[in-house]
């Protein structure tokens, strides 16, 4: 799957990932009017009104992205009916070519991690048919109970052509809290990269792996270290835009072939209507303020890398 | 909310948990057919008999445990129609008067946690009216991104009486890759069981607090280093059973009051039938399998903490 992520990567020219994380304050007015009309002032009328919204997104910008990353917990927060959202969401962007990255930040122990893997990448096989319940074709992975909470996802990976995305230093203000430590000299997240390239090992397609790393971009010192590190290892680097990172600085996260890695930005584009740089598009044109908000990334990251 | 969860184990007597983590493998052939029969051999049909097996040894089981414990992955793996069971069992669950502790290991950035922690133990306000989407009273919460991570799941304790445990030292075999490796003379879930201590102290019933911690039956050597380190921290104790612990090992566990753990039993319970001390119930009595298991496992605990 990492052989499709690159292909549609160098196919748009654009290394970026567009992160479906709508909560309810980006919502337009509009759209929550017309739901609660049409489903009620619950669950299911925000749900739906989130999935109006993410369509409009998705279709205003899917031609200029390799890929989405829908994180479940702003479809989770709303029951159920948020769930069916989010499997909408990655059904629709599957059908507009785009590659989904399910960030889940699952991780358990084998067994429940053997189920969240079938949950989300692999498949369910009830009386000789086969289901795929959410079907993405990346989800990321939390590492702390180590290799047999992982090796679930990768065997899967293998199995039914899917990639994953490891935790190893996380874009957040207290990732430093644990992930900094040192351990016999190095760094905590550096041990994590080494068990990443190591689980990675079995499953390689061309130069790069279908097991990948999350480096947050607010930490481009760190960055640069593990780009070097792990060379074949691909690299979702969230917290461009909003969160504090710049191009700029993401220039290290990339080997010399410009890939290696690709750069999330969620508020920056869902909610720039919101931005006072793009407020002029007002809020019923949310989706052309988006679109142009992608294509200003996208210039941001390709200066950066000339 | 911990305040319950001790009252609900003092009044029964008995300081354990049934981890209602359905496995196909685990679900009678005659719950199938019915439910492959009246909803189709399909993602609905399998969570349909699911929700028959959970509901009957609920139904078993109710009046002698102070609590459940369902892992959602093992919902999650049959996608929407499983999610829908997994809500169905925690409405019911509480209905029956058990505290509902939902093993999600959810852990992200903060406002993703924060999302996760509305989406299970918190609220969301539409138009003026409140709704709980998953409701259950705990959750599990995984610590890898400090302390913005599990922050939005305090605050909820606080606010809305609830409560959480956060992964420390996992049962799985290779928890201790990470969480068992030195950092300044000390392991990292040392570190980890100080953090939760600090988030915990804002959120104290009496004794103990409301944040508590994961220590697995399987090391019972860190359980008794952790039970000394963090006197007012609630463990929670998975690994009982099929995973390899056993009551004797488990007394260090526990303070001198007696309290300060709970432990959790999933396949031992649930898939007593198939268990050839069990197997005279047959498996259309699984259901009295599971509540003679329970039985078993309380006199074990029981026995142990004479």
């Amino acid at each position: 799957m990492i052989k499709k992520l690159i292909d549609n990567i160098v196919k748009k020219d654009a290394p970026i990932v567009v992160g479906l994380d709508p909560t309810l304050k980006f919502v337009p007015k509009h759209l929550l009017d017309e739901c609660f009309e049409n489903h009620g002032a619950n669950l299911k009328g925000v749900s739906e009104a989130v999935w109006l919204y993410n369509k409009a997104i998705i279709d205003a910008t899917y031609d200029l992205i390799p890929a989405v990353k829908p994180q479940i917990a702003m479809y989770e927060q709303f029951g159920i009916h948020g769930l069916e959202v989010f499997k909408r969401t990655v059904d629709y962007c599957k059908s507009k070519g785009l590659v989904v990255i399910g960030d889940i930040k699952r991780g358990d122990i084998g067994s429940t991690s053997g189920a969240y893997a079938i949950g989300h990448i692999g498949t369910v096989e009830i009386a000789g048919q086969t289901f795929c319940p959410f079907d993405e074709d990346f989800v990321t992975v939390n590492p702390y109970l180590g290799t047999d909470g992982v090796k679930p996802f990768v065997d899967i990976c293998n199995s039914n052509d899917r990639g994953i995305f490891v935790l190893v230093k996380t874009s957040n203000p207290s990732s430093g809290e644990f992930q900094d430590r040192l351990i016999d000299g190095k760094p905590l997240y550096e041990h994590v990269a080494e068990k990443v390239m190591e689980w990675g090992s079995a499953s390689m397609e061309g130069n790069y792996s279908n097991v990948g790393a999350v480096v947050g971009a607010t930490y481009p010192e760190q960055g640069e270290i593990l780009r070097k590190k792990m060379p074949n290892t691909f690299i979702l680097v969230p917290g461009y835009g909003a969160q504090g990172g710049k191009g700029a600085d993401l220039v290290h996260f990339f080997n010399s072939d410009g890939l290696g890695a690709i750069i999330n930005s969620s508020r920056g584009i869902i909610a720039a209507y919101q931005n006072e740089k793009y407020a002029s598009f007002g809020e019923k044109n949310f989706a052309d303020a988006s679109r142009q908000a992608v294509i200003d990334m996208r210039e941001d990251i390709r200066s950066a890398l000339k």
